[in-house]
């Protein structure tokens, strides 16, 4: 998506270790109307695939999850992130490591919200290591649902979340795809 | 607004301790339209007011103030929550005491999002004790901005955060207002 793309140049700031921080228009402070556009973007990639439900893990998923939802005219489920807990009958629960905080979490979502002839679309800001779509991809599993797609923002294509989706079968949207960054500059892969 | 109300009453449920629980379309699982037409209201309340931010906490607040700022064509910033941080250079930060956890928390905003020429609309999905739109007006007053408004889905009009917008003289708008509850049943106020 070429106004994404523009933008990341234009406000992206890489720092050490390969982080983009984004958190101009993405993940801190949003950009709305950017947001509206991706929602359609989004919906525009996985139309007639029969979605019913999005699902997304809070915080910074909340945001072009609902935006999605809103193209889609279908509901958006955020996935809660938490320390583990012992009271889960009535939850779907699964561990999410974060790799930039170096702590387990676990993700949840009430049972009530998912039923089996849900197909559901993932959203979320990033692709990198993939955790929290695993994540994710357990609570379907766990659910009886089908994952229709997986939509992110932004995906480092060399790490390896982009292997663990393809390697899943499940159909996967980049709006916008880093294939690695050199001096410092954000270098977008060519489809 | 009559939308929502009619919402509550047909999805909300009350359970002992005068909560009300709306996870079916607000704060877990979200209907998107109705966050859309939501976001459009608040809009024409505060149209004209040289809103130039919407600000909200996550993540319950984000869905509603991005579509705020959505229709009001303005950036939306987030606070973040977390526990007390040691670095706190860049960021504006306040404490926030959460009554249903329990617990004391930071919210946190980066100083680059705010500057004094900002007029900001504080956006979130419930308005109680107040807790989380007084730890933005400590934000707000810190960072020398106006706070033009605050804009809430649902309001608990008995507990102390109406009266505590109101008390700093800040325009309220709350899209549902509960008076009270009696015998299970939500009861909104008549204005």
């Amino acid at each position: 998506m070429k106004l994404l793309e523009d933008r990341i140049r234009q406000d992206g700031t890489v720092l050490p270790g390969n982080v983009l921080k984004v958190d101009n228009f993405l993940n801190h402070q949003i950009d709305p109307q950017l947001m509206d556009q991706m929602g359609a973007e989004f919906a525009r990639k996985f139309a007639n695939m029969g979605i019913t439900k999005v699902l997304t893990v809070e915080s910074s998923g909340i945001a072009p999850a609902v935006m999605a939802g809103l193209h889609l005219h279908v509901p958006v489920i955020f996935a809660r992130k938490h320390k583990s807990l012992t009271l889960t009958d009535n939850l779907y629960t699964a561990k999410v490591y974060s790799y930039t905080k170096q702590v387990n979490n676990d993700i949840s979502i009430d049972r009530r919200f998912l039923d089996a002839s849900d197909r559901v679309l993932i959203i979320d800001d990033f692709l990198a290591n993939g955790q929290a779509v695993q994540g994710l991809f357990d609570i379907a599993e766990t659910a009886g649902i089908a994952v229709a797609g997986v939509g992110v923002v932004i995906e480092k294509r060399f790490q390896k979340g982009h292997q663990l989706v393809e390697d899943a079968g499940v159909p996967l949207v980049a709006l916008a795809s880093i294939a690695s960054f050199e001096d410092g500059q954000v270098v977008f892969a060519q489809d």
